[in-house]
């Protein structure tokens, strides 16, 4: 029998010739690479190279999204990006929320491919009955709320569009794609969006409206039925200050990025927090579609430099990378910073990364002034942080160096600006410290798209909070090595599912682990998989990631932390260093990888990637 | 009054032209970089760049002396080579024992700075009267030996020759300097060979016999009439079987390479140690210009696939990188492969280092027989190790891919390759782990000319022995890592002496140590310095070495050690691993450096190198 939550289509565009063609996608594929960025990474490993230039026309830009998108199972409305970074150079995945990807299922489609590069702006309008590629020549150059809001004057205000700003369309490396206007969502990492420019494909606008099928919609109602109560219990406390509501404790533990990643303490945290945002600028909140739990912030300036701006506020990745990363503490000018990123397409996190960097080169005497048209770079400077992120996204000035990336930033500066350009195999990290917490430090140096917090996940899984039926065992202490190493291949391994589900991983606090995923999973696409099952699949799209960076030369040495994230941070904190190699030992046992981190033949076998083998160099 | 033990005269030739000029050493220079490594630095820096590339005419290749070097102090005779090295691209340096420094000393000059490139090729002659540079196109192509003999005829006996093999010729960045013919003695390290093959350089002859002037002849005659009895009983016990007869120990405790750094224990230890060639193939002993320590062999097959050889054996580092290193343990094998290395002007410690990887490289089907010629690259295969010799001294089949060194060779064979290329800064380490004793560890990680441990020279002084004149503390430990930053920040700046004096360091084994030294140096020159301010001027040669490769980009980053040497060896041996991040805090706070490995400028002030200051990126 065929699987339910599948349209069983997958749409490929290529801009080259203008070609579309609807490929169908058979239940074999669909069981073993799930959907989303499991699906995402096997189309981009069997269509691209090592020699796949991530700008060029032969890269692919692959949207797509799980078996429960578009169900009424609510957080599973999610899409993946995934595609060949042009930030790092390897596999390169990003995740967004919002209603795109709920309205693009219900166009009928699980993925959309696009190949090659269109000559002039072109966007992308599918439904059920038809896909077209359009002129969209006025809409290069414009923003992307302009951009929303042009689409759905035209579109009808049931059309969701994915778009990329000023940014994407120059190239920056760190650039995003955005859905919902104002409310912004964001696919943030890995420069998605400056791959999206290159395509030179302005927006990706669905309006659909087929319901999917679904094997047991009893089954799904009973088991949302059975959660809710411990879903809305959460979801109290969670959408009372949104992500940042931790951001205290987070500077007290040390988890927050200070100075470039320099500093420990920052004073200035209860500032920055969701506490202070509730207290001052928030004016709303939002949430992704049928989501309960309402993370999304509005904030609206009521007076001051900003005064009027009503826009969705910083998250606290954002909070902590736009702020204590660059020793500000003035939320507003957080919440202006955020907006500015989000009108012109840029991901957040690396572009806080870029910004305390480039404060850094300037104190240090690397950039000066006329690096950045006339503008002081200081620490703790607002108008610094404002006018760098306009250099950015135009590429204006210091900003052209920005755009690459602090990697590759700072090979061009030269001198000692590799020591402070804080970054995993490129990729510029999110708010969480590794040394604060050792899976931190093991998820960073292993996650395929880099310094990432989102594919382990396990920072608030390292204490007191953990998944009994993941088999994980219960930690007490974050400092120590013990445990550390089966914790991250777990999560990694959940995560994958999440990210190929599509869903949220904030359920998990409201408790919906793995017995419930699997339980929707089944009652969806009627299959009968067991929780074992499950997480093997999950380990199989890790693996499969794992191998499209070893075809690409990545292997033991990537797997690691910058040299200032194994020193101790000035002026206090944390006082343990992670011990890399021997959680990396431990890690790789775990894996089944040899010991430069490459898939063993046995392994890959045993996990169904048989005709992946190739992709290894031994 | 002006300085003793100096001619007070460089000789620079440039190829280019043909010039040949005499430059006048002024008395000043020599009081603040002595001679040797301390003044090659020092011409080296002033007049090549950031741009220079080191196989380019505009790379220096300079030969320097010390002001003890001619003079009646024994171990004195050394010679330094001072160039920017092909192999790593930062500072490079190779020393070299022998009679070539005292002759070369004898002409009248203390240093010879070479620049340019010949169209054809040449040699170099020098004595008193005059320096000609002269064809040698009938040389090119030749085995040292050969050149050696062929110039003996020509200029006589007492005229000694610094000369290139085909591996010099053929720019093989791992290619060496070699006099004394057949009782070799080589300028090992960096590729100095590859620098002197691109000028077209074969050979620099020396035939001096003028007398080097000394503040105090009773001085020196007190002084060495004092220490010659612990240097005699020293003597006998290290002449007996050289450098080799620590070979069992180090074994047991960890300290050789095995089967490329992979392995701990290796059965064959007894079979390639000194005093199993004294059992065997040992003939005789031979020894540098004045030197009592005869740690030279002369070795002879008497039967066997070698038989007739009779050559200059291999010393200790021979015996580990050519044997243990590739699991060989026929010590004809390895006599016969140091032959070849010597014949054709290799660096056997390097070439260990690139034939132990190629034949990992096999094991792990990344090389095949298409790539060598047919030859099975097998682990102990002695045939394999001579036909590699071979095929890297002339460039044929992988060989001309290890002749790059194995970091480049990595590089481009791809893969997991990099994993198991053992370099620091691109330099093949000598045999000693940096897992058997954390000075090892830090001295490799941090020394300038990459994994060395002669400029810091620690090894044998890190448990039992220790030099009380140096203000070193006992250690008890190898493992600890209490003791160790300070232990090597004072070792660099000794061995940076010794480097400069241009002396051997075995004397230290002698007793001969910081007093005695200051002693020997303040005869010779008519100086009244104190042991404090000799040890700073080690201090300021060690530094100024710093700034040359800071101003390349060299930083903390690239103060660390291969992955491999960060995990245990398989097998057994040692169980710490160097905690090398702690390590290195605290040794930049010895060296006055600040976080990331950069002399500052008020340490730079304080040795009086303030016109290097402009090296420094921030």
């Amino acid at each position: 029998m065929k699987s339910k939550g599948y349209m069983g289509k997958i749409a490929r565009i290529d801009l080259d010739t203008g070609t579309i063609t609807r490929i169908k996608l058979d239940d074999t594929t669909v069981r073993r690479f799930i959907g989303g960025s499991g699906l995402g990474a096997k189309i981009l490993f069997d269509h691209t190279s090592v020699e796949t230039d991530p700008l060029g026309p032969e890269n692919l830009l692959i949207f797509a999204v799980g078996p429960c998108t578009g169900t009424r199972i609510f957080n599973s409305n999610r899409y993946q990006v995934v595609t060949k970074s042009p930030l790092t150079g390897i596999y390169g995945e990003a995740n967004c929320g919002g209603n795109w990807g709920e309205i693009f299922k219900k166009c009928g489609y699980d993925a959309l491919v696009v190949r090659g590069a269109s000559k002039t702006p072109v966007s992308i309008y599918m439904d059920e009955k038809r896909i077209t590629v359009e002129d969209a020549s006025s809409l290069w150059g414009k923003e992307t709320f302009e951009v929303d809001e042009f689409i759905r004057a035209k579109y009808g205000t049931s059309a969701e569009s994915a778009v990329i700003g000023p940014a994407g369309e120059n190239l920056v490396k760190i650039a995003n794609i955005v859905t919902d206007g104002k409310h912004a969502r964001a696919a943030g990492r890995c420069g998605v969006g400056a791959v999206m420019g290159s395509k030179r494909l302005k927006a990706v606008v669905v309006k659909g409206t087929s319901e999917v099928p679904v094997a047991s919609e009893d089954g799904i109602r009973q088991l949302m039925r059975r959660i809710a109560p411990q879903m809305n219990e959460f979801s109290r406390t969670f959408k009372q200050f949104g992500t940042s509501g931790g951001m205290e404790n987070c500077e007290k533990i040390g988890n927050i990025p200070v100075k470039n990643w320099y500093q420990g303490p920052f004073e200035g945290a209860g500032k920055i927090s969701g506490q202070r945002m509730a207290e001052t600028i928030l004016t709303g909140r939002y949430h992704c579609g049928r989501c309960v739990m309402n993370c999304g912030r509005v904030v609206k300036a009521a007076d001051g430099p900003y005064r009027g701006m009503e826009i969705g506020g910083p998250e606290y990745e954002t909070l902590a990378l736009l702020g204590s990363n660059c020793l500000i503490d003035d939320i507003s000018c957080i919440a202006k910073g955020n907006e500015l990123c989000n009108r012109y397409g840029l991901d957040t996190i690396s572009t806080g990364g870029v910004i305390g960097f480039a404060m850094e080169a300037y104190e240090r005497g690397l950039v000066t002034e006329k690096d950045t048209g006339g503008v002081p770079l200081k620490w703790g400077s607002c108008d610094a942080l404002l006018k760098l992120i306009e250099m950015v996204a135009f590429r204006k000035n210091i900003g052209d160096l920005l755009a690459e990336g602090v990697r590759n930033a700072a090979q061009r500066i030269g001198g000692t600006a590799a020591e402070f350009s804080i970054h995993v195999k490129g990729l510029e990290p999110p708010a969480h410290d590794p040394r604060a917490k050792m899976t931190v430090a093991l998820g960073f140096a292993t996650s395929n798209r880099g310094a990432c917090h989102l594919q382990a996940f396990t920072h608030d899984f390292e204490e007191k909070k953990f998944i009994e039926d993941l088999g994980m065992p219960q930690l007490t202490d974050r400092f120590a090595k013990e445990g550390k190493a089966y914790n991250v291949f777990l999560m990694q391994n959940l995560m994958s599912m999440f990210d190929s589900l599509t869903c949220c991983k904030f359920v998990l606090f409201g408790g919906i682990t793995v017995k419930p995923l699997t339980e929707f999973l089944n009652n969806t696409t009627g299959w009968d998989l067991t929780d074992g099952e499950f997480m093997k699949i999950g380990e199989r799209l890790y693996n499969l990631k794992r191998m499209y960076n070893v075809r690409l030369g990545i292997s033991r040495k990537d797997d690691t932390l910058p040299p200032r994230m194994l020193v101790h941070r000035r002026g206090g904190g944390t006082n343990v260093l992670p011990p890399i190699g021997e959680l990396l030992n431990e890690y790789y046992e775990y894996r089944g990888w040899d010991e430069f981190g490459i898939p063993t033949d046995k392994k890959l076998q045993e996990l169904g990637l048989e005709e992946y083998i190739h992709g290894r160099k031994k």
